[in-house]
Formats: C-alpha cells, structure tokens, sequence
C-alpha cells in the first residue's frame, strides 16, 4: 500500500470498478471464424506455433487475447474459433504477402484488420521509403482481393495510433502521422466496415492516467491499454449486423 | 462458419453475449499491492523476467493476466500494483520455500493463492510422497507466516480442482483428491478468506461445453477457462472487506 497517499492528503480510499456496463446481445452464426491481423499490437508476443484456433498461447497477450477469452467465454455453445495472425513489425504490403494462408484459407466470418503505425514509424525508424498513398492504395488493395475471396466477411477496421507522449513519439510523428489515420478511416468508410478510433480512444485515456499507464512508448499498450482496446473492440463487434 | 450447423438442422444463429453485469464497486485503498500466487495454472507461461508490477509479459496467459488487465483499465487513478508470481509444478511445500522474495517481500495488500493440483496429481504422476494431512499443515503454516508478516493483509483462497474428462484426469483422481479441495476450505474458512470454490464452478460449466473447452486436460484451463477464473476472481475481490 502507498503510505505516502496519506501523507500528501490523497484520499486513502478509492472507488474501484471492475466490470463494463451489459451490451446488447448480437447474434452472430454458430461456428463463427474470428481472425486477428495486424503488427507487433496484435502479435503480442503469441506463440506462432501455437496455430489452432482458441489457443491461448497463440492468442498473444494482448487485445486479441482478452477480447478473444471473453468471447469465449461467454458464448461456450456458439463453437467460436479464434485466431491472432500478427506478425510483429509488419506494414500492409508484409499482410498482403501472407495473406492466403494467415487470412483467406481461415475464411473468416470476421476479420479485423490493425495495420499502419509500422507503415509511417518505419519511415523514421527504419530507413523504410513507402508513403502514405502506399499505405492506402495497398490497404485498398488487399481488401478489394478479400472481398472477392470471401465476400460476406464482415471487416473491423482499427485506426492505427500513437499516443503523444510515448518515449517512441517524437515530434516528427504529428501531423505527419495523421495522414494515416485518415487513410484507414478512408478504407473503412470505402468498405462498410465497422472503424475503432483508437487514436483518439487513448488520447481520451490521458485525462485519467499518463501514457506510461496505457501505452508507454506511444505505440504497444500496456496490459490496461490492451484491455481499453479489448473493451473497444468487443463493443464494434457488436455492432456487426447478421442477417 | 460451420456449414455443417445448417445440415444438422442446428440453429444457424446464436445469440451471443460479450459482457458481465455490473458489479458493485467496492472501495480499496490507493496504491494497493495484488499478488497472485500458486502453481502453473496461475503461472500460465509467464515471463519470469518481467518482474515488475503490471507488466502484462510477466502477468503470464491466463486468469491472472485477464482479473490483472480488467482492475487495471477500470480503475486508472487507483494506482494498482498487481503481480503474478506462480511457478509451474509447484506444491505448496514450493511456495513456502520461496515464500519471503515471492510473497512476504511485495507487501500485498490483497494476497490470492490457488495451490493443491499438485500436492495430490505428482503422487500418481512423479511419485511424490506428500499427503493430504502434509499438504493442509503445510498451507496451514504458510499462512500463519504470512499473517504474522503482513496481519493486515486480504486473503483470497481459490479451491483446487480437477475437471471430470479432462485428459489427466482418471479414476484414481477421486475420491481422493476432494480430501485436497476439502482441506483448501478448511483452511479459508481458519483464516477467515475469500474462498473461490472452482471445482463446482467448471463442474458447472460442463453443462454448457464439454470438459475441451474448459480444460482440456482436466487441470489447465484454456482461454475460455483463464476468463472464467478470472470472473469468478474478480467477483470475490469485490465481496473483500476495506475499512
């Protein structure tokens, strides 16, 4: 216990929450393939033998694995089945490369998509030359070869974000960054996808802990940030419409 | 999706849930310490190295990670400090053994132990030589310890259980080891702690998914498992008593 709370007048006591208000209750079709893509955010350290769906060793420990337990969890008689393909340091054109078999041969039911801080960090970081147009053209284009491949896969779209503050944010990030953003909320509208404003999601975070509770380094959040994600995540996919 | 649901003439659409109802919010001090204690099923593959408090790489992948990462994005100003600190394989012989750095060490103000599986399997397993009387003065002594180290310290006691069908489990396992689950009560109820009785929980959720989605070995949860465990944990950590 934090003796110096009560030094410094702090109240001793805090009000602790522990659960989230009840959504409502999608429906959604029984054996429903989930599919987790994206970079370092959605890998989370998952063990990539680990192949089978609903492993928690392949689910990472990150958003996908809380978001995914949960599911689960709640829904043992829908017959789920879960997968993270993130693949750490990735950009768009490295899920194109892998896309037949980490996407379209697990024909996804849902497939929610997080890629882009790489696209812009890596151009910093990494002497890497691709551009925003890339970024959203190939973003384009590997959604335009998903829906020809499974064209009633319903899409989650996830900004891409980086919390100001963060010892990995400089200001070289804003408003540079921005523009990729804006690009993936582009996408998302272009293909009727649900979109998760993760950027501001965090930003909005800051007003009740620093970044170094969320998401220390402005890019990979931190075991409360994967939850605020998860929290996030699971409200969108409810809002999927089935017929 | 399951084609085969609709051949079966299975419903093609489940309804599905994705959340709790709200709890009470109890109240805990600020800045309070949360230690997890036990074998590999709280263990969970974590990092060991990530020593730190909140590091979700130290917080390993299951019901430890989730309870952790659920207090922590809801409660951002209460300044938590959770720790996972089980060993896989370990028998509470073990825990005493490593008692002062993995417990008495980190002050918690919330202290949740869940050791037994073992004390009772490596008999049949790694001919060990342990009994049920050992295992109860052993957890007993534990505690004594503690409760001189740290007297102010909450007690969570979570039962040990083994899942019917569960691939290790046979039928040397019962009666015998309900002595186990059995003496873990006792012992709550000496030193007046929250009690998880988890046997009966799984037990009951076998109505809903067989023992593979729970447990499939009968004594390592999966994903579906970890969360829960972790429901159940988060709904005893509310009933604990602050002044």
């Amino acid at each position: 216990m934090q003796r110096s709370a009560f030094a410094l007048g702090l109240p001793a006591i805090f009000p602790l929450a522990f659960s989230k208000p009840t959504e409502p209750n999608p429906n959604i079709p029984q054996g429903a393939t989930i599919l987790f893509q994206g970079d370092s955010i959605t890998d989370a350290g998952r063990n990539r033998g680990a192949y089978y769906a609903n492993n928690s060793r392949g689910m990472g420990g990150g958003y996908a694995f809380l978001a995914g337990a949960r599911l689960l969890a709640d829904n043992p008689g829908a017959n789920l089945r879960i997968y993270n393909r993130g693949i750490s340091g990735h950009k768009v054109f490295q899920l194109a490369n892998r896309w037949e078999e980490d996407c379209l041969n697990l024909s996804p039911d849902v497939l929610s998509i997080l890629i882009g801080v790489n696209d812009f960090w890596h151009t910093l970081s990494h002497s890497y030359k691709g551009t925003v147009k890339e970024y959203e053209a190939d973003f384009r284009a590997l959604l335009d070869r998903t829906m020809t491949a499974i064209p009633d896969v319903r899409l989650i779209i996830c900004e891409p974000f980086a919390v100001e503050g963060g010892s990995a944010i400089n200001d070289a990030w804003f408003p540079a960054f921005n523009a990729y953003r804006a690009a993936a909320r582009t996408i998302a509208q272009e293909f009727k996808a649900e979109f998760i404003p993760y950027h501001g999601i965090f930003a909005d975070a800051l007003q009740s802990a620093p970044v170094s509770y969320w998401c220390p380094d402005g890019v990979h959040p931190s075991l409360a940030g994967a939850q605020l994600m998860a929290d996030k995540w699971l409200e969108t996919f409810g809002k999927l419409k089935w017929e």
